[in-house]
C-alpha cells in the first residue's frame, strides 16, 4: 500500500526537492520496501535528461573533467546531477572516497546535485541502484546527469553502458596500457577524451587511438570522436560538450539505439529480478540462520557451496508446502 | 543423476588431465547442468593450493609479473595455474584479451595451466565462475594458483579477496592516482608491489604507500610488506614469492582468517543461490518469451522495470499453482 507520506515524498522528488531526492536515492540504494513504489512513480517522468557516463583509468583526471563539464552546463542554464560510483570491497563495505574536493566548488550551487554511491554489502546490486538513482535525477528535472565511475571493472562497464553517451577518458603516454584499455573500455566509448593533453606523447596516443577505432565496426556505424582536453585549465570542455551532444542527436534517429535500449531494459529487469528472488528466499529468521550455519560449514570445508545452495532451495520448498 | 562419463571426467580432472580441466572450467563458466555435480566432487579435494590474487591499474605490468612469478615457482618444482580475468561488456560479451604473449613463453610447459575468463553475458556471474575455476585447479594438483585481474572494479575486487594472498601492483610516479588506488584496491592488498622500480619516483611512491599503510588498521594486524620489482628484468621476483609465503603462513595461525573464510563462503553461497533462482525462474519457453516482451516494453517506456519484475514474479506463482 502506498500511504500519504509516500505520495508526498514522491511529489517532492518530482518537484526537485533536494532532500527528498537524497532520501529517494538512499531508498533505492538500500533496496528498501518503498523503493519499488517510488520507482514505479518515477519511471513515467524519465527520459528527458541526457545521461552521460564517464569512465577511464585511475589518475586520468575524470573528477576534474566532470566538474568542469558541470560548470559548463550550469552556464548554459542546465541543472546537473552527478553520481560518482566508487568500487569498494563487498566484504568491508562502504564508500571510501567521499564527495571530496568537488564539494568545495560545486557543492554550494543549488543547480547541482552530487552523490557518491558504493555497494554496502547488501544483497542489492550497485549497478542497479545507480541506474535507479539516475532515473530519480532525470525525473527530478536535472537535464544533464553525469555518472562517473572510478573503476574499469565489470560493474562500472555495465553502469556506463546504460548511459545515453559514454565517454572514455585517457591520458597521453599510456604506452603498454593501450592493450588493457582496449580490453576493458575501448568498446564502450561513444566519445574519447585525451585529457592532460598538454603532456608529452599526446600525438602518439591520438594516433594509437585512431588506429584502434578504425578497426572497430560499431553496430550503429558511429565513428567516435576524439576530444583533447586539459581539464585543470578548462581547455576543450566546450568541444567535449559538443561531441556528447552530437552523439545524443545521432542516437535519436538510429535503429541500433532501440536495440541497445532493449538490451539495457533486459539487464535492468534481470538485476531487479535477481535481487527480488534473493530477498524473498532469504526473508525470515530461519533462512538467515540457515545461511549463517552453511557459511560456517563451507568455510570449514565440511560442505561445498553447491550442496549448501541445494539445502537452501530444499528448505524454501519445504516452507512453501 | 551422475553418469559414468561424468565420473570419468571428474576423475580425469583430479588426476590432472589438462583437457578434462579445460572442459571442467568451461562447464562452470557456462553454469551448465553438470557444473553442480562436478563442483561437489571437486570441493573435498581443494585447500592444498596457495591461491594468489594479483590486481592493479592497467599498465602496471601485472601480466609480466605473473609470468615471472610462474617461472620462479616452476623452478621450485611447483605446478602453476594462471587465470586471467578480463573485464568486458555484458552487452557485447566475450573476452577481448586472449591468452596473449604469455603463451609463447609458458604455454609449452605442461606444468603450467593458463586460462582467460570473461563474462559471456549469461546469467552466471564471472566472479563465481572464477572462484570455481580456482577450486578446479586446486583439486587438479596445481600447488600455486594465480588469479590476475585486469580491472579494478567491484567484481575484480571480489575475486581477488577470495584469494589466500592478495597482491596489489603499483608503479612509480602515480601522483594523483594515489587517491583512486587507495579507494579501489588499497584495502585488499596483503602484499604490495612497486613494479618498474627502475623508474623515477620509486622512493616517493614507496613513502606515500608506507604512509597510507601505516594509517590502516587491519583486523588481522598484518602489516603488508612492500616489494620492489622490475618484472621485465626478473628483479625482485624471489622477494615477492617470499612475501606471499610469509602472509600465507601468518594466516594459518590467525583467528581473523577464519572470519574472512566465512565471509567468502557466505558470498559464494549467495552468488550461486542467486544464479540458481534466476535460472529456475526463467527456465521454460514462456518465461523467456515474457522476459523478451517485457524488455521491449520497458525500452519503449510503456512500462517500468519494477512492475515488469512484478509480472514475472506473478507468472511464476501462477505456474506453480
Amino acid at each position: 500500500m502506498i500511504d500519504t507520506a509516500e505520495i508526498q515524498s514522491i511529489e517532492a522528488v518530482l518537484a526537485g526537492d533536494v532532500r527528498a531526492i537524497a532520501r529517494a536515492i538512499s531508498k533505492v540504494e538500500d533496496a528498501s520496501p518503498g523503493a519499488s513504489r517510488l520507482m514505479k512513480a518515477v519511471f513515467p517522468n524519465t527520459g528527458k535528461a541526457t545521461v552521460i557516463g564517464i569512465t577511464g583509468s585511475p589518475g586520468a583526471g575524470k573528477t576534474t573533467l566532470v566538474d568542469k563539464l558541470a560548470v559548463y552546463y550550469r552556464k548554459q542554464g542546465e541543472r546537473v546531477g552527478i553520481i560518482a560510483v566508487d568500487p569498494s570491497s563487498p566484504f568491508s563495505g562502504g564508500a571510501i572516497l567521499g564527495d571530496r574536493i568537488r564539494m568545495q566548488t560545486l557543492g554550494l550551487d543549488p543547480g547541482v546535485f552530487i552523490r557518491s554511491m558504493a555497494t554496502r554489502g547488501k544483497l542489492g546490486g550497485l549497478a542497479r541502484a545507480t541506474v535507479d538513482a539516475v532515473a530519480i535525477l532525470d525525473a527530478a528535472g536535472y537535464s544533464k546527469v553525469i555518472v562517473e565511475t572510478v573503476g574499469v571493472g565489470q560493474d562500472e562497464v555495465e553502469i556506463v553502458k546504460t548511459a545515453d553517451v559514454s565517454v572514455v577518458v585517457l591520458v597521453p603516454g599510456m604506452g603498454d596500457d593501450i592493450q588493457a584499455i582496449k580490453a576493458g573500455i575501448m568498446e564502450i566509448g561513444d566519445v574519447f577524451v585525451i585529457n592532460k593533453a598538454d603532456r608529452d606523447g599526446v600525438l602518439r596516443t591520438e594516433k594509437e587511438l585512431e588506429a584502434l577505432l578504425s578497426l572497430a565496426m560499431r553496430s550503429d556505424f558511429w565513428m567516435p570522436p576524439i576530444v583533447k582536453t586539459v581539464a585543470t585549465e578548462n581547455t576543450g570542455i566546450e568541444a567535449l560538450a559538443a561531441a556528447i551532444q552530437s552523439y545524443k542527436e545521432y542516437l535519436e534517429n538510429n535503429e541500433a539505439s532501440q536495440q541497445r535500449r532493449e538490451e539495457i531494459a533486459r539487464w535492468r529487469i534481470l538485476e531487479l529480478l535477481s535481487e527480488r528472488l534473493l530477498a524473498q528466499t532469504l526473508s525470515g529468521h530461519s533462512a538467515s540462520q540457515l545461511l549463517e550455519r552453511l557459511s560456517v560449514e563451507v568455510a570449514s570445508k565440511y560442505r561445498d557451496p553447491y550442496s549448501a545452495v541445494d539445502e537452501i532451495m530444499a528448505s524454501v520448498r519445504g516452507a512453501e508446502e
